[in-house]
C-alpha cells in the first residue's frame, strides 16, 4: 500500500485494486489552537477527530449515493479510520467549492460593505483556488475557464451539484435542530469515467454548523447528528 | 457650483445645467512616493498630472464617442483642468472593471500558481469592489447578481463594453509603439436614460503601459500619445 499524498488532515494510499485509501488523522485545521474550517494550517490535534469525521463522512456520502449523486465513496472502516474511494483527478491543482447559507467567514471579510454578518444566503456557491501561499483566492467562472482549470460546462455542473449536496446536508442537519451556515466541498473527475464526482470528506471540519446561535465543534456535531 | 464629492485624484461639482464638472488634481495613486495605478492611496503629487490626465482622457473619450460607445463625456477645458460630464449613478457603491492583456498586478498576485508574470491575456475582464478597507476584493458575476449590485444582463453589457473600449485604447497606444498591459474602467448608469455608460477617466493613472518592456509613467504616456 503506497502512500501517495500527505495532507493536512488525511493521508492517501493506493490500493492493489486501483482504488485509493484515505486515512483520517486527528489533526484539524485552525490557528493558535482554535478550530477554524476556513484555515489553511493544522491548528490542533483532537483525539477521536479522525474517526468522528469519517463517521459523518460515511453517513453523508451514503445519503448522497442513495440519491444518485456521484461521489468517490466506496466504503469505510471506522475502526481503522480509513475510507476506500474511487481514484479521481482534481481540477487544476485543486479547488475549494463553498456553499453558503449565511454571510460569515471569508465571504463576510470580502463583501462586508454589502452584507451584514449572518445575513441569509440562498445556497450561494463560490470557488477558491487551493493555494496556501496566496490565501486561497476566490476565482470567477471566466477566470477558471480562461486558465483552463474548469470549462463553463463543468462550472454549471459543479454549481448544480454543490447546491444539491449542500441542501441535502443542510436538511439532514436541520432534522437534528442544527443550522448549516456554510460548507466546503471538493470535486474531481472520476479517473475511469471522467464524470464529475464529489471527493474528499463531509464532516465538521468542512462546515460551520450552529445550534441556537452557538457554534458546534466537529466532535459534538458528529454526536448530535449520529446520536451517540 | 456645489462640490459634491472629493476623490483621491478628482473633485466633483454639480453645474447649474444639471451636468457634473470633474476637476482633475495633480495627485496620483501610489505608495511611498511611487506611482501605482492599482493603489488605493494618494502616493504623490506630480505637477501637471491633472492636466495631462485630462488631455489623455479627452483624447480617448472623443475616440469612443466617434465609435458610438456610450460615455459620460460632454467636453473638457484643459486650461482649467475640468471636464463636463453627464450625471450618472454607480453600481452599488462603485465597481472597478479591469481589462487585462498581460498577467501582472493583483491578477498575478492571486493566480500566480497558474500563470507566469507577463503572460498574455485576451482582454480578460475582472470586476472588483471599490472598498479601500477590504482592499478592493474581486467579485464574481454570481455574487454581483446575488448582492443586487449588477444583474446578469448588466454584467454581459459591461463585459462587451470593457473589451471594446480596452481594445480601442490598446490599438491607439499600439499606433505609438506602446503596449497596454491592463486598464481599469468605471461604469455607471446615465441618470436620464438609465443606459450603461463609461464614466471617470482614461489616463495614465488607470493603466499600465509599456514600451520595449519599460513601464511608462503617466506624464510620459501623455507626451508619447499626444506627441507634444
Amino acid at each position: 500500500m503506497e502512500l501517495i499524498y500527505t495532507g493536512k488532515t488525511k493521508n492517501v494510499y493506493v490500493l492493489d485494486d486501483g482504488n485509493y485509501l484515505l486515512k483520517f488523522k486527528d489533526d484539524v485545521t485552525g490557528e493558535d489552537g482554535k478550530f477554524d474550517p476556513g484555515a489553511n494550517t493544522v491548528g490542533l490535534t483532537i483525539e477521536g477527530a479522525g474517526k468522528a469525521g469519517l463517521r459523518l463522512t460515511k453517513f453523508f456520502f451514503e445519503r448522497l449515493n442513495e440519491k444518485d449523486i456521484p461521489t468517490h465513496y466506496v466504503d469505510a472502516n471506522i475502526e481503522k479510520a480509513t475510507m476506500k474511494v474511487k481514484p479521481a483527478t482534481v481540477f487544476g491543482e485543486g479547488l475549494e467549492v463553498i456553499c453558503r447559507y449565511r454571510a460569515v467567514g471569508s465571504f463576510l471579510r470580502r463583501y462586508g460593505k454589502y452584507v451584514v454578518e449572518g445575513q441569509p444566503l440562498d445556497a450561494f456557491m463560490e470557488i477558491t483556488l487551493k493555494d496556501d501561499i496566496r490565501q486561497d483566492p476566490p476565482i470567477s467562472e471566466d477566470a477558471l475557464d480562461m486558465l483552463r482549470i474548469l470549462s463553463k460546462e463543468e462550472y454549471s455542473v459543479l454549481k448544480e451539484l454543490t447546491k444539491k449536496i449542500g441542501n441535502i446536508v443542510k436538511s439532514e442537519l436541520s432534522n437534528k435542530g442544527i443550522e448549516l451556515y456554510d460548507i466546503k466541498f471538493e470535486f474531481g473527475r472520476d479517473k475511469k469515467t471522467g464524470e464529475i464526482i464529489l471527493i474528499d470528506e463531509i464532516s465538521g471540519g468542512n462546515m460551520r454548523a450552529y445550534s441556537d446561535g452557538r457554534y458546534i465543534e466537529p466532535l459534538e456535531l458528529e454526536r448530535l447528528v449520529l446520536g451517540e
